[in-house]
């Protein structure tokens, strides 16, 4: 039978897990956070899913646990914080009151996350940044899966891009969504059910379109939108790799010679002021939102998140649910520490 | 027989055509250089194709031809211009300066134009600021004419974004793309030559989807890479369009009541600085996305925009070449002014 946790407890559970494998308390609480709100929002692939890869990437040695993130001198309209090779989560933590002040002083402002190991999904940083009333737009390289178009082996990165925009009292409008057309996970998940792949989602070895998971799994995959998402996909790798000076996905491939374990890399978080953009026009840019986002629903279409937030709700009126597999996978994590992974 | 201007010269005949029709120099000047580059660079939908718009909608009064752009206090790290109903072309120009001095100031900076028709495409402000060593994102609305991801009628324009990164000594890597699948003027073309669309690009009017251009021209385009263009493209309306305090694309149509004359609404610009960005870590930024361009160009992929530069050397070289009807179409609006269209 499943259990349910309240997501507090979730999240204390999931820290105790990060305590246990050795990871100081600032980095096991951040990644506690994204994790809980994961297995919250019905995002299972951003949820406890993820502690085995965090668990294996500390013990590869390719992150520390330990890592205190370091607030750099901001200059100008950029705040940067050196997560000094720790996971992303602890350095944003850090970086975003100081981001959001410099976005409300100047309008707008970058946090840029140098050499960290990202492993969540984007939206808990959009969401932060709304949070504060702020629009967010958030980006960071991957390691290279993905073939640009035109092209016949990976090279780009599954490159996320996340956007948000507050809404006073209500969740947020937020996406957050891979640049290649389905996330690796999907691949793996269409190979282990024995399915074939739907067309356009990737190339074999040679280049050559393929629906066959286990030639997707050794060719690469394909950006979204074609040669736009291409594109789109190649400006995250110059503005969240080459710009910030941090790793691009090819990089990031080259250094950890896996896609098993978590990329080790940097992020650029953009924030924007509505208040300060719409300041001397006429009408309340939140209000004129809710009139787009009105006009959207009525016609049917969805906005982004929606079912997140669905789930969220449920899930903060009657627990996270987990699975006896799950609970037992938590229990072992907490019982063995780094011994319950390969 | 095809007549070959120089780059200047077709710049000088098309000011004549604007000064005729009653535009200030300042205007016209701005005018002509992005409609010579758009007809040097092979880009015949934004080259002299376009006068007659823009003279239908100085006829119509949906824009004024003598307005002078207004510079507004800036504001940490935005930099405002009022194009006061005139085109966005002029504002640009006044505010680009200040925009790469903010820039290069503070890391990161925004260029607002507010109030401008727009007409051209965005691909030349983006290349004036690469040409100043800047990184640039540069986006806006249209009039509803695409509906979103799951909807069944116009809402979205078809919010063209562009992005631009310097390369020293070389044509910038630069993208500049409508967020719908296909421009309108290609549904256009295909119903002028009697041809089906291509799937996925149109809905009709009662939302399924239609391969037929008339019915596609009296329902709706869709967004590019379907949930995720439609994300991007809300996205656009929401920044450039709400966050700025200027006309979303349905507002847009409301105003102007036609999709035939050029969209009156406002433009959003950032610029970012890669040496502020990359400052303190190692490796030089140009050098470094110089190997990703080779590394995307090496497997065979194009880089964006290189068959524009072709035709620009092309021409740069040999001259613009315009067609018999080209060159009269020019003599008549120098002729008639005004009066040469409806």
């Amino acid at each position: 039978m499943a259990q349910a946790l309240t997501f507090d407890d979730l999240q204390r559970r999931v820290e105790q897990v990060f305590a246990r494998a050795g990871l100081a308390p600032h980095q096991g609480a951040s990644l506690a956070r994204v994790i809980a709100a994961g297995e919250r929002d019905g995002c299972k692939s951003h949820g406890i899913y993820r502690i085995e890869g965090v668990l294996r990437t500390l013990k590869a040695g390719k992150v520390s646990g330990t890592a205190l993130p370091r607030l750099l001198p901001t200059d100008g309209a950029i705040v940067r914080v050196d997560a000094a090779g720790g996971f992303s989560n602890a350095a944003f933590d850090l970086g975003l009151p100081h981001l959001a002040d410099r976005a409300r002083d100047l309008g707008l402002a970058a946090l840029v996350i140098n050499d960290c190991t990202h492993f969540a999904a984007l939206w808990p940083e959009v969401e932060a940044l709304t949070g504060q009333g702020l629009a967010g737009l958030v980006m960071c390289p991957s390691y290279a899966t993905v073939a640009p178009a035109g092209g016949n082996r990976p090279l780009l990165g599954t490159n996320p891009l996340a956007f948000g925009w507050p809404r006073p009292g209500r969740d947020p409008y937020v996406f957050d969504f891979a640049t290649s057309v389905a996330a690796r996970g999907e691949i793996e998940l269409h190979r282990r059910a024995g399915k074939s792949l739907p067309e356009g989602w990737a190339i074999d070895a040679d280049g050559q379109p393929t629906t066959d998971p286990d030639a997707a799994l050794g060719g690469a995959m394909l950006p979204f939108g074609g040669h736009k998402g291409s594109a789109i996909s190649t400006m995250i790798e110059l503005l969240a790799g080459v710009m910030i000076g941090d790793l691009t996905s090819p990089e990031v491939l080259d250094f950890l010679g896996t896609t098993t374990l978590a990329p080790f890399h940097g992020e650029l978080i953009l924030a924007l002021s509505p208040e300060k953009f719409a300041a001397g026009r006429s009408g309340d840019p939140f209000a004129r939102a809710e009139q787009l986002f009105e006009a959207i629903q009525g016609q049917g279409a969805r906005l982004p998140s929606q079912r997140r937030y669905a789930a969220r709700a449920k899930a903060m009126a009657q627990g996270v649910a987990l699975t006896p597999a799950e609970t037992a996978q938590l229990d072992r994590f907490l019982a063995l520490g780094l011994d319950a992974v390969a």
